[in-house]
């Protein structure tokens, strides 16, 4: 367990993986109060919202309105999606939107026609004119992000070097252009993961890419999502995506449907790096309250364990008094 | 990696944890079909029932019929639990339960008191109770098992050397009556768990008895039910407690409940092994099917990840069909 990192940084996408994926669209002042709780407990970067068409994601038409609704916390960085110039345009235009340079390839063709009608090749060129774009109005890069890197469901097993490809290629198109990109993704998007791919995936991303930051942006699809962070951990990675509560879980317990099963839950894998000593900035009590809050504003049991079972601070809190009186 | 079991051995507990905690009782066909269901998956152990006071566990109270009902599979062992004389009478009259001498101990008092009305040390001289029994009909020993090994809600922190002493005990106790105790058992009963403690524990436990099998009963109440099966698979560990679909899990979602929290899920640890390389004896999509019939029982999403998403299994299968045409 030598390689745990000291710090780990978990970059929360609940409240827009959350919202975005349910039918209905919830009150803004529900989902500005749940970014506010989440603004409260260390956490560094919040994604808020996405600027995507109204008509394709009606959750998403009022992002400008959600911003403006949020008490913005000094030292919290509140970040969003887009998809294409109209809406990196809002993204800019929008008061209190953390923009940076983030670009997305695919390790699986068959993945990338079926979410972005393109091929993975094609999707290069498509970067490649965001690169431009990110040059030409100076915002700088963040991260590059490769889906479908473990697996995928309408290609099957993927190669770990596809994945690792498309980042280096990134890595170069970005020094091209002067850039440097100080952080590259693995997106187990469809829940393929294991702790052992995640293990040797990670190894030859640090081989091919010795000078960036490794991330992982994990789903819990098929229970495995708390024992590919321990493989990760242990591989001294110390980035993470992660959802309050798990939200983004899918809201239909549709069997043989891994489409929309929630990213690996925040506040169950803060706790698990507490328990091993790491640390993360966050207060958890206040982010299990975050959680709770989400779940009540959903209105179902979400599948974040922590929130239900509560944290161990009060038992050990407990203990000391008696040991001290 | 290099100490991951060749096999490791699932003990099923579903049926068992999972109709007990219902506030109702599901008609005992239904209990019996999923019983039969789980015969064919390969499972070696299924624990059916509970001879336990009717007035105090009602839904158990036909336990006799139960086994009476399930089509015995063989090569499967099907298992039950008593608390007292007469629950061990009924089970070893009875026919198809297959009786072996379990012990229980505690590794704090507090829990010893709420759970048994009696100290760890007062549990230690009705084991020694038991044992006699067990000697006096020649049932032969399977397993000690210690409660709140890695910590408790009611004494907080709890230093492992209670858990490796109560187990010593145990071995002691075995000995002096000639028999040998082939299984121990940490139980994180009220999930105290991390990997780190997992490892520690376990290490401790053999050294301290380098005979006996060593296995583990988690639940998966904080989240961290998979990173914990990682850390023991990698030190070895090849015994497991755990229920199908999650089975067991508190159907109130009741915040700072840690009570009722879930085994890990059977299905999604055969599939962690299976990703691993690690054999289980164990067809898993018949696993699956069989917790989505626990579910479908149940009447409500149960916490189970793979049985929602599916296998990788047909993903493969149309890969090697489109390479191979």
């Amino acid at each position: 367990m030598s390689d745990l990192p000291k710090r780990v940084h978990f970059h929360e996408e609940g409240p827009r993986e959350g919202f975005q994926i349910e039918r209905e669209t919830f009150p803004l002042a529900q989902r500005a109060a749940l970014v506010n709780a989440l603004s409260e407990t260390g956490l560094e970067e919040i994604q808020v919202a996405s600027f995507v068409s109204p008509k394709a994601v009606p959750q998403m038409a009022d992002a400008e309105a959600l911003f403006e609704a949020v008490k913005r916390k000094p030292g919290v960085r509140y970040d969003s999606v887009w998809l294409n110039e109209r809406g990196f345009e809002r993204a800019r235009a929008c008061p209190g939107v953390h923009v940076t340079g983030r670009i997305a390839l695919y390790a699986s063709d068959a993945f990338a026609l079926r979410n972005n009608n393109c091929t993975a090749a094609e999707m290069r060129s498509r970067v490649n004119g965001w690169l431009d774009r990110y040059a030409e109005v100076g915002v700088p890069m963040e991260r590059a992000l490769v889906m479908a890197a473990f697996g995928c469901n309408f290609e099957g097993e993927v190669p770990p070097a596809r994945a690792i490809t498309e980042l280096v290629w990134a890595d170069r198109a970005c020094r091209e252009r002067g850039f440097t990109l100080p952080r590259v993704y693995l997106a187990d998007t469809m829940g393929w993961a294991n702790p052992q791919s995640v293990r040797r995936l990670v190894g030859m991303l640090r081989e091919a890419l010795p000078e960036a930051e490794v991330g992982l942006h994990l789903h819990d699809t098929r229970g495995l999502g708390a024992a590919n962070v321990l493989a990760a951990l242990e591989m001294g990675v110390s980035h993470f995506d992660s959802s309050v509560a798990g939200l983004g879980g899918c809201p239909f317990a549709g069997h043989g449907e891994a489409k929309g099963a929630g990213n690996i839950c925040t506040e169950d894998m803060v706790f698990l790096c507490h328990e091993m000593g790491i640390e993360t900035g966050i207060d958890l009590d206040a982010l299990v309250e975050a959680a709770r809050l989400a779940e009540s504003i959903i209105g179902r049991t979400l599948s974040g364990r922590l929130m239900h079972a509560g944290t161990l601070a009060h038992y050990r809190d407990r203990q000391a008094t008696a040991r001290s009186s």
